[in-house]
């Protein structure tokens, strides 16, 4: 007889009836091979002496076995596990769920992650430099919280727990038309905007609909790596093009596009990552006549225009892009609150529309209560007053940070003081190894990035993006006094 | 000279100062090509006349201009555009924004979508008769701004404002393990466990792992369009498989599997869409033997479990599935509301890994308050009151609404009363037309579908999905009054 006093253990806080959990543990063993046809079942008094539970229990149990087909009940002789069970499969060898030999390949698939890449080390509470994201105790929560109970409330408020536009909400994206148009001179229609989640998203859309196996995208040597990461994944090869104190060479890629076809060209402009380094505006039109000369898309990822210290920014190229090459695309809420993701996608109509589309497909739509929040934030003026807050105190805390790094690591690292954004691009003398200086720090209580993100196939620069957005004063000056004493 | 007048329109109420715009704005003008190199700027003076700006805003914006490098000041004769200004466009012909011939391809992509697909139709509050949508009007949303004002206040709550798990919320995935394990007898290990948004990313994410440009997958003749248009998006080969009163023909698949090769089947075992037919247990184990024969991955879609009415409901086959051919995939808050979207994907290890390093890559994670708020209410059981609550109302809204559907319209609509789900499958005599009964409708205040959604290239079934859930006794009765009279 099995092991029934181990074999059944049932939660008797569970929502589910006792008797249900015991039908379905039965089940269990007649898949798996432990009962077979014809075994028989113990009696209720039987099972009840072994596991303490109610022989009524049983009863309902073995009443609902039968009912669905596994048991039958022989006159004066007990309960039996059907003559007649279709196609169960062979006696398993052992009786435990969890020892299945995963490496039989059930099915068959290729991977195309074969590393695990996934990061799950975000959640920790330890003096950290990050790679340059903003401070989340700076962000106005209680005023989100404040807009989502007055949308909740409203009565036709709870539209919103409906199905929301593919596009995303109607009243976001007129409020980000406005705040486009006033802040970066972008002309735009709320119809060709789409709301998507994060920034990630549009680049992820934008590849799916332009890409395919074999097409060229010309990227920068240093890029950002969960764009490469999203172009391999479409089956694109990337095309190396070299960045320097002015952004991507544009006559070094001229020089490719004569030999080879390109399908897209992805910048980041405004802050180049992970150098920092703005675009001249002399490169930014050669490239939009190069596009329009060679027909290839650009997309233009401006993930933070909004962080910029000193000079005015350049305006966009999606601004200045009257051919419509340009797929722009941006993130509204990384400077808020990098978990509640919310970008957007700029480009020709037909491309957006196209893109809503596979939105659809992939997620049908975006957090429909958030987009609303948002849409109140922006009207309101409490995101502008936000980012103006912010924008002050990251820009004491750059001036902070790189006060300390010139004055004390000046012989280790060379960097420029960055003219926007939330990290400052550091590269580490060579006799400094990253991953060695990542673990001691580690021990010492300092997390800090190996560098690798940063790392590609042709550039290995010895440089991480050091960030002091998210650091407060005295949060900088304990952070940096423990890495000098580890360097 | 330029009409000044009309083409710099400034928003005194933007964050951007008024120079910035101004100077934004000449910017536009000469990359457009209205303004041409070596052209003269109005004096300050003169704009000033024209527009109401101030001199003083104006002198400022010419400041920035040429310190951007646009313009340049000749003494005594006035400011003009930088004569070597590089590669500028051709003077347009007309000096809007707005007309760019949007038909000549700027850049090359193939469309997937050439039909629109865009469902931008949710939000009306005429009565309608939907697809099977839960009632929102018994969400608990107080309950949830409750957790989500709980869980921002404390003081590590800050952290889901972080960057979280691409796999998911911890607190959420342990409490979905209890849950499953407690419902339907599902033993799941937290880490083979993705929190999906919604269960169409789940089907997304499966379709982009298992498979490829030409690949077959068998789905039901009559099937859930949306999995059709993400099968047909990666490119697969719909095999259709009959689909009668007990589920997918598993002998007619059989028959198929002999023929072709096929890379994965997918079902929806518990109340098949549309038809909400239960598969048998019988088909469901044949399905599980011809997949570990075969080695072909079974897409089990389970969106709607917790609602049945009668009989215990079949546990899934992924609880029975001992071979790990299943890729589960399941939505915990269709039932609490649709625009929330939650659901999970239970597979193998490997899979689940892969599957979650592309959602990475897709939108990297999930909304983390929302997934910690539902793991609170998991948690205090409140999650399953809602369930159990729900589940009450709509049973009686089904009896009431076949009740009516038998009596009044037994000459024209053929149906069966559904065990479980949000929808009543409602065949039609072939003399109604569906699209024509779906605009006579919308002419007196009643909203239903013309039934396209269901049809497929060889399935044209003349059935609706008739959805009671949402509807309350009032409405059930106006709304089928109306229907009746329409007929």
């Amino acid at each position: 007889m099995l092991p029934y006093k181990s074999l059944i253990q049932l939660k008797r806080d569970s929502s589910v009836a006792l008797y249900i959990q015991l039908c379905n543990s039965f089940i269990n063993l007649i898949t798996n091979g432990s009962l077979q046809s014809s075994d028989v079942l113990p009696s209720t008094r039987l099972l009840s002496e072994l596991t303490g539970l109610n022989r009524n229990t049983i009863k309902l149990a073995y009443e609902e076995l039968i009912s669905q087909g596994w048991a039958e009940s022989v006159e004066r002789k007990g309960i039996f596990v059907l003559s007649k069970l279709p196609v169960l499969p062979e006696k398993k060898k052992t009786n435990s769920d969890a020892s299945v030999d995963s490496s039989a390949e059930a099915f068959s698939w290729i991977n195309p992650f074969p590393e695990i890449q996934i990061n799950e080390n975000y959640q920790e509470s330890v003096l950290t430099i990050d790679d340059g994201f903003p401070d989340v105790r700076l962000t106005p929560v209680d005023l989100l919280m404040r807009e989502y109970r007055s949308i909740s409330k409203k009565f036709y408020g709870k539209n919103f727990l409906k199905y929301g536009f593919p596009k995303g909400s109607e009243n976001l994206r007129s409020a980000l038309t406005r705040y486009l148009s006033n802040t970066r001179g972008l002309s735009v229609n709320p119809e060709n905007l789409l709301i998507t989640k994060g920034s990630q998203m549009g680049i992820y859309l934008a590849a799916q609909l332009l890409l395919t196996k074999s097409d060229n995208i010309a990227v920068g040597v240093s890029n950002y790596r969960s764009a490469d990461e999203i172009f391999r994944y479409v089956g694109a090869n990337l095309l190396r093009i070299p960045v320097d104190g002015y952004g991507m060479d544009i006559d070094f890629l001229e020089v490719m596009l004569k030999k080879k076809p390109v399908k897209a060209v992805y910048i980041i402009p405004h802050h180049h990552f992970p150098t920092t380094v703005t675009m001249s505006m002399e490169r930014r039109l050669k490239l939009l006549k190069l596009a329009k000369e060679y027909r290839f898309a650009i997309i233009e990822d401006d993930y933070d225009f909004d962080f910029h210290y000193n000079a005015k920014p350049y305006i966009p190229l999606a601004s200045i892009d009257h051919n419509r090459n340009v797929i722009y695309i941006g993130s509204i809420t990384k400077t808020f609150a990098p978990a509640l993701r919310t970008g957007f996608m700029i480009a020709q109509p037909e491309f957006v529309t196209a893109a809503a589309s596979l939105r659809q497909l992939i997620d049908k739509q975006g957090d429909s209560l958030l987009e609303e929040a948002f849409s109140s934030l922006f009207d309101n003026g409490e995101m502008e007053r936000h980012f103006r807050k912010s924008l002050k105190i990251y820009k004491s805390r750059r001036d902070l940070f790189c006060e300390i790094l010139q004055s004390n690591f000046n012989d280790v690292i060379d960097f420029k003081i960055p003219e926007g954004g939330m990290a400052v691009w550091s590269v580490f003398d060579q006799s400094i190894s990253l991953p060695k200086l990542s673990w001691d720090a580690g021990k010492k209580g300092l997390k800090i990035a190996d560098g690798s993100f940063y790392n590609n196939e042709i550039f290995i620069p010895n440089g991480l993006r050091l960030g002091f957005a998210s650091l407060n004063e005295n949060e900088i000056e304990k952070s940096l006094e423990l890495l000098r004493k580890i360097i």
